[in-house]
């Protein structure tokens, strides 16, 4: 799938970490014949789908707790535990959550999360060989803390390991971070972004935002300011709102506010299942897709979803507008396709190098097996892409032209030894939180 | 997974094709040392899933027409595909769901579709070895032709193929099968029932009920009846609601209406996936729930869901409500395993069969590989299963103690050759519909 829709029998010429050609296979065959091939007859490339919101070090609390109320779920189950969580865990999580996004055909994740200087996301993330945007998350009663982090995050990861891994600053919500940090962590991402960044690979922001209903009253309550027009309003207010923010979840807006994201070029990350699971609310995407902003889909982390699965993700945010708003014509499945892939990838200011199978762009691409039985008979790819298939029909995927996973295998990582770390990390979750 | 919630390391023993002791794995081991073994170590023993609604046949049109208004999408697309649909390809179409099933997990299938003498459901899912409630579905234009098809259905297949199957009577819904004729078939139901039904495995009425929020105008419409307090109420009055109904949908009910399909008995299939790909509107499950309604869950057909994946109608069910209701605490993990087990079970009358791992019951059970990336770590087995567990992790699977699925391959047929099945069908009905 490129920009140009869907071809049939088509062909996709990678050399190096790029794609260098796309077109008919028999005409490719043709200008390439000594090529090096790797057989998809009967199966359907995809570009690597981006998941534009997660927390991956959180996998360690997959099914930790569930089903409970917002606060008692946080303040007495994931807080608590997370508390325990150190350098050497966060990279276990986050190579988990690596090897179960790869597995799934997500070669890029935004990630936001507690950045350490030895074990860490970034570090994960590199030995999987997937691509992500890996930020460090900022509260105001840190500020010290949060600088030296986002420093060595930037300076040891920023356009590293091949260019797979970029660098998000990550205020995490309004409620958190008082509004003098706010604007100041505006200019650490342009100060940080004038030493490590340049114009085909900026550093951007990565924050929560409009997420559950009661967030202005929080904001308020904390820093006794005004936010009576809204969160997105207060925050425009602050100056901090243009195109180099994504913003996760905003679920609830008004009118003016969905206008007002457009206007800054404000991208926004969906994720339908943890706004479900947490029932947080229902986001204006139909509206705001009409407004014009970039919405792409996340799944958000592995203890409010609790899985890592774009295929899931697609599919519920299509059903969830459609039952919702009370139109199936809404969110289509070419919709949801594009905002798994061209839209996540334009989320992540990534457009240049990822999100469609176009020539000059890096190879992360997708082979699905489409021979099942629950991808039988075929009428659409599209359809069924975003319909019916699963994860595990993900066969092959490469990320910058390199072979990540062949035949269901990662070859980059041992992940039955991850599992394993994740095991052992659990455990000494428990242990310590019963200490 | 028995009536008594999760053992650990426990063992299941199975002679002929029913479970004949259930217990800690060590206990079982002393009292049933000759037996042969099927390792599970490191996997979760869970009684085969129930699907209580679905239309078997219909995989033939998965993907075919998708994101349409309603009755477009049935008038322009789906009816006039299907007007071509003849024996054989019923049969095909329920082989390859059949498949899909069993590899998903699914033991039992709830199906309504057109039943024709020689090629039909009913013999696809004897063939796979599926269990199966095998309806066929009536309308008022065919009336002699739908009792001669009972009749041979209910002769040929009712307590066939080592009881795995047992046969329905479907009208279709209120506002295609008229008043007399409902009346009828309630009738007709009762003599097939005398003729070829017992006490322990009686035929049963499989309808769709308040699927759209339009019905009782339809049916008023239709048939001159007046709807003003809703099918529900309108059905009631007509004498044919009783414990041996299974309603698919029930979406739109006034709260007289969910209690009286608790004093009736009424079994309800919930369908939370093709309620909202269709956009039909929000169930009142939570309610139907408090007003002690067995409630189940069905995946409805491949073109509107596309899949039968009932882990998927799980985790949907669960979200739906949670996000829509705004209430995180509704429709807990173990809530939705139970729907689609047990409560399965008693939807179809057949919980003194299925639906639990019980001493006494048929031998249906799935074996869960839970090492897998996205099912670690495991703090617990029930979230797993509702929240992170795919169709690919069934590993194996029994149906009336036979093995159906090894190591994810079907043992009773082959289904690759399902598949060609399935893709040729798809061309005839092209073909046909062209010509």
């Amino acid at each position: 799938m490129g920009a140009g829709g869907v071809i049939r029998d088509g062909a996709v010429v990678v050399e190096g970490n790029s794609i260098i050609d796309v077109g008919k296979s028999d005409d490719v065959k043709r200008r390439y014949p000594r090529y090096e091939k790797l057989n998809a007859s009967g199966k359907v490339v995809l570009p690597g789908m981006v998941n534009a919101h997660h927390h991956a070090a959180m996998s360690l609390l997959r099914g930790y707790a569930d089903d409970l109320p917002l606060q008692e779920w946080l303040e007495k189950w994931i807080w608590p535990l997370e508390t325990h969580i150190e350098g050497y865990d966060i990279y276990t999580g986050a190579l988990l959550t690596a090897v179960e996004c790869v597995l799934g055909g997500c070669t890029t994740v935004n990630t936001m999360y507690h950045h350490k200087p030895d074990f860490n996301e970034a570090k994960a993330f590199a030995e999987v060989g997937l691509r992500g945007a890996v930020g460090h998350v900022c509260f105001s009663w840190r500020k010290d803390e949060d600088k030296r982090m986002l420093l060595d995050l930037a300076q040891n990861w920023h356009g590293k390991a091949d260019g797979l891994l970029r660098v998000t600053v990550d205020p995490h919500a309004a409620y958190t971070v008082d509004p003098a940090y706010m604007k100041e962590l505006h200019s650490v991402c342009s100060d940080l972004n004038e030493r490590f960044g340049n114009p085909q690979l900026p550093l951007f922001w990565h924050t929560h935002l409009a997420e559950t209903v009661d967030e202005a009253t929080k904001v308020s309550q904390a820093f006794h300011v005004s936010v009576d027009r809204g969160v997105v309003e207060y925050l425009d207010d602050l100056g901090v709102l243009n195109q180099n923010v994504v913003a996760a979840h905003c679920v609830h807006l008004s009118n003016r506010e969905i206008r007002l994201l457009a206007e800054r070029g404000v991208k926004v990350a969906h994720n339908a299942v943890s706004n479900l699971k947490l029932a947080s609310g229902i986001s204006p995407v139909p509206q705001l897709l009409k407004a014009g902003v970039t919405v792409a889909i996340g799944t958000d982390s592995s203890c409010s979803n609790n899985s890592s699965d774009m295929f899931e993700a697609m599919k519920t945010t299509a059903l969830l507008h459609k039952g919702f708003y009370g139109d199936p014509t809404l969110m289509s499945a070419e919709t949801v396709l594009r905002m798994a892939t061209t839209e996540g990838a334009r989320s992540l200011l990534w457009e240049n190098a990822i999100g469609s199978l176009d020539i000059g762009k890096r190879a992360d691409m997708v082979i699905i097996d489409f021979k099942k039985p629950h991808l039988t008979p075929v009428y659409s790819e599209v359809s069924h892409l975003a319909y019916a298939a699963k994860c595990s029909d993900v066969q092959t995927v490469l990320v910058n032209g390199e072979l990540i996973v062949d035949n269901r295998e990662v070859m980059t990582i041992n992940q039955y030894r991850v599992m394993e770390m994740a095991e052992k990390a659990r455990e000494r979750l428990l242990t310590r939180l019963q200490a």
